[in-house]
Formats: structure tokens, C-alpha cells, sequence
């Protein structure tokens, strides 16, 4: 499990920066990736990477405007000349299926797998065996949400030492054990797995928001997470404009991480105002408020350690 | 009076050929840049050369294929977030207005300067007392055409000699006779311009073709051209594939250039299969046909000189 920030900018690619995307790595977990946000040219992005197109099955947008969804009609055109066949989902605000769907009828473009669409308001969007992702609207002008991705629990390690008291020696019998509520041992004893198996290991949660403005609102949301991805668009002395223009400062991103009692933040969005020593006076200036801090870079990858 | 070729690829973007566009730089000749076709990213391969974005006044599509399109929306924001003011205009086939505009209402885009849509069939498109484009459908499966860019004769030189041979010296009446059909010098001797004006200087003419199989109509369409761009997804083997994808080889873009009597001759649109060496054998194949001839690659320049 492990983020890998394709775009970092806000607005306007530069040459430093391109527009917002991140890859949620987990080929591992579900030999799947998931994108969040498809700003143009994601698709040239992931050329330098080793993402496989074909491995997207999820892409996750965050808010319509166009740094954040104007690379969609390209990487999934892209993805289907390559070969792709598993479906993808798109899950999205209103709008995301017209575009997409308007984008591709207009160029012709016939893919070669199922494409879907999720319009989400706010709640509870996905779930399977694995995760579980659940979004929130934020304050943006616009409507544009944050996502938390929860990994569920999965049962605890079977306590060998017990076993071993009660003369359960180890082989194929441990693993009856793990996989059955309760196991008939030498044709008579009954072992109930409960009583040799560890506490749950927790899962893992990330939050990753979209463009907003600072609120105390979007505490509870991002409540805990092992990461935090935040935007922090400008520097701490540009609140006013911030706010303005619905977005956030490097400070008020890092007082949330602390309100919010996350473990770790992430910034992104940053603008492309901000070059080399600055974006370093960027990352300082949040480390003062929330020591756990990082400034994402384009090709940035953090993983999230299991609990 | 240059082109400035800005993605050289077919069908997907690749480390080395980003998908189609092409900027006619006439900077000097009318402060302006007009672009043809606009694929993902185009506006990223920009930010690598001189190029303004405000300065793009007019951009020509000529076909609505994905990699000739999907980088119109981004282009088209980034030109009003840099501040863009004059207007631009979009020439295309059926369905370029609803494309743009279905992605900038529904991105939230709001532009700073006037843009508009000519949506042409076949025939002249566009004349200023510069410039005439005219435009042919070409065979592509979708309707795809190609562009003649001509530039206006302009007067001749005055003819210094002759004048200095009747006796009017250098001086402001020189700029008053090129500049009037009939001046009296002296308050007495008329001096007609006809006669001491050199022939007309001929503009220059480029035809840039979109995507097409190769075809004898398109040869009265290039006649005589100064510089002719057409494209050469495949090498002179695979004629069987490129008629089944309606695309055309190396030697049968050099065959239409060499029938037509064209002056030069680019390639572009090459397949990703085809890297450094092979490139150069793709070249080398055409040149065989019509010895003028260039394979251009991303950020290739070519200038057409003056006649």
C-alpha cells in the first residue's frame, strides 16, 4: 500500500509540476491500482512510472474542474490500445459521466472493456472484502470532495505458544485451526479459534481531499488516518487569498493534521508561484505546526506501513 | 514562417513522440501562431519552447480522433489563466464546438477571452489580406482533412535603377510611389507605379494533411506546395495494414509528394514501433522516392523561405 503523486501542481502544468493525480499502489492488496484525480497528461506521467494502465481499475475524481479531469478521455483511450480488458469504474461528482462519455462518442474512441460510472453525493461509495472508501464534500465553490480509504481488519496471528502448552503440536492441524471457528483435535478435543488467535491487526486509512478552503468541518473525516493528503495551494502569510479563491495554506493543512490527530501529512496542489528554496520555506512553515510533515513532488511515493 | 512540430506520434503518446500538433509560427508575418491539431499535453510540450500560448489566435483540427484533440480543453484554459485576452478561433470538423464546450461548462471554465467555432466541410475556410486556407477531405474512416495554407503575392521591389535613370533621386517620394498608382513628381511628371515596380513576390503555400490513406485525389490538393506535411504511421511493408487503419507508409507519402511536384516534404505521425534506428530506415525509404524529404521529431523546426 503506497501513494505515488503523478501531478502536484495546481492549475496550470508547469515544467516542474503537472496537474493532480495520485496513484493509490495496491498490487499486493488487490493487484489493482487506484487513481485519484486524472489532470492532463497523467497518462505521459505514468510512461516514466511502472504503472500499467491496464492495472487502473478505479479512478476516484475529486472535483470537475479541469487539472484534476482532463487527462480521462486520454488515459482511458490509451488503456484500451494497450490492450486493457478488466473493467473500470469511474466515481465521480455530477458531471463526470457526461464528460467522459461526451469525450469519447466525439473522437470515435470504442473501448475495448467495460466502463462505469459512479455519481456519488457523500457516504459511503465503495466497499468489498478489502476496503472500504467513503467520501465527504469540502468547501471549494464547487462541489468537490475528500476521499478515506479503510482497510478492514484482518483476524490477529494464531498463538503458537498456546497451542503448544496444550500439546497441539505444529502442522496442517494449525491451519484448520486459523480457518474454522472450532476444530476437533485427536477426535475429541474441541479448540475454538477465538481462544488462539491474537487481537485483529488493524487495517490502514488514508485521506486524501480534494481542492478546499480550511474548515474545522473536515476534522472528524480525516480523523486518525495513517495519512493525510491535504492541499496547501499557498504559503501561510496568503490566507486572504486562500480563502478567496477556496483553497488552503500550508499552515491551515497542518493545524488540521494536528486537530485531527492523524499520523502523517502529505501536502500537494502546491503552486507553481513556489520554486525550489521557497517550496523548501513551504515545507518548514508547516513542520513548525505538524512535525510529521511532507511536501509532495511529481514521482513523490510513500508507502503506509502495516499496523 | 515556420513549423514548429510539437508531438510527432500516432494514436498514444511515448517517451519520445508526443501525439499530434504542429505550430505555424507567423510571428513576423501576422504576430500570431496558429496551431494545428492540439493532443493530449500539447500545452506541456509548449511550456518547452518559446511558444505564448496568447499568441495562438487560430487552431485548425484536422480530424476529431483523440490524439489530435484531447489537449484542446487544457490549452484553451491555460491561455485564459495566463491571461489571455484576444479572441481564438477554432477550426474543425461536426463536433469540435460540442467537445470544447461540454468540457468547459462542465470543468467550470470560464475564459478571458472570446473564443469561436467554424465548423467547415470542404473549400476556402479563411482569408485575410495575408492569408488563404482552404480544406479537403481526405480517407480516413472519419471524416479528416487537410489544409492549404497560402500565403498572398505581395508587390515587387521598386525598381531603384530605373528611376535614378529618369532622374528622381532616393528620398520620401520613393515610399509615395510604391505606395500610390499614379505620383507627379516635380508638379508635373507623372510617375506611374506599374512601371517601376518589380513582379509580384509569391507567397509561400504549405499543405498540412491529417490522417489518410494514401490517395491520388489528395495530389491536386498539394500541387506545387512549398512544404508538404503528411503522415507516415507505417513503413513502406505494411501498406496491407496501413489501408486497413486508413493510414498511409513512408513511400506512399513520398510517391503523392514526388506526383505533386511539391518542393519538400515531412513526415510525421510516425508508430510508437519505430525507434532510432528504424526511424532512420523510414527516412531512408522515402528519400528513395522524393529525395526531399524529413522525418520531423517533437520540437523539430523547418522554415519555408521566402519565394
Amino acid at each position: 500500500m503506497e501513494l505515488y503523486f503523478l501531478g502536484t501542481g495546481s492549475g496550470v502544468p508547469s515544467k516542474e509540476r503537472n496537474v493532480s493525480a495520485i496513484a493509490l499502489m495496491l498490487l499486493q492488496e488487490a493487484n489493482s491500482v487506484w487513481l485519484f484525480d486524472c489532470g492532463e497528461a497523467t497518462q505521459h506521467q505514468i510512461l516514466h512510472t511502472s504503472i500499467k494502465p491496464r492495472k487502473i481499475t478505479k479512478i476516484f475524481i475529486t472535483h470537475m474542474h479541469g487539472d484534476h479531469i482532463f487527462g480521462l478521455p486520454g488515459l482511458l483511450s490509451s488503456r484500451s490500445f494497450q490492450g486493457g480488458t478488466d473493467e473500470l469504474t469511474i466515481y465521480g461528482p455530477t458531471g463526470v459521466k457526461e464528460y467522459v462519455q461526451t469525450s469519447l462518442k466525439l473522437s470515435g474512441t470504442h473501448l475495448t472493456y467495460p466502463l462505469s460510472f459512479v455519481e456519488f453525493t457523500e457516504g459511503k461509495i465503495y466497499e468489498d472484502d478489502k476496503f472500504t472508501v467513503f467520501c465527504k464534500q469540502l468547501e471549494h465553490g464547487i462541489p468537490s470532495y475528500g476521499f478515506r480509504i479503510e482497510e478492514k481488519s484482518k483476524p490477529g496471528e494464531l498463538q503458537v505458544d498456546k497451542l503448544m502448552e496444550i500439546g497441539i503440536k505444529p502442522g496442517p492441524i494449525y491451519q484448520q485451526i486459523k480457518e474454522n471457528e472450532v476444530t476437533i483435535v485427536e477426535g475429541e478435543r474441541e479448540i475454538r479459534r477465538k481462544d488462539f488467535i491474537g487481537p485483529d491487526k488493524k487495517g490502514r486509512s488514508i485521506a486524501i481531499l480534494g481542492d478546499t478552503r480550511a474548515t474545522e468541518v473536515n476534522e472528524d473525516f480525516v480523523r486518525s488516518v495513517d495519512l493525510l493528503v491535504h492541499e496547501a495551494t499557498f504559503d501561510k502569510e496568503k490566507e486572504d487569498l486562500a480563502s478567496a479563491y477556496y483553497h488552503s495554506t500550508t499552515v491551515q493543512a497542518a493545524s488540521l493534521a494536528k486537530n485531527a490527530g492523524v499520523k502523517q501529512l502529505v501536502l500537494t496542489h502546491i503552486s507553481s508561484r513556489y520554486q525550489n528554496q521557497e517550496t523548501d520555506n513551504l515545507l518548514t512553515e508547516a513542520q513548525q505546526i505538524y512535525a510529521n510533515t511532507e511536501i509532495a513532488r511529481d514521482f513523490y511515493q510513500i508507502s503506509i506501513p502495516s499496523n
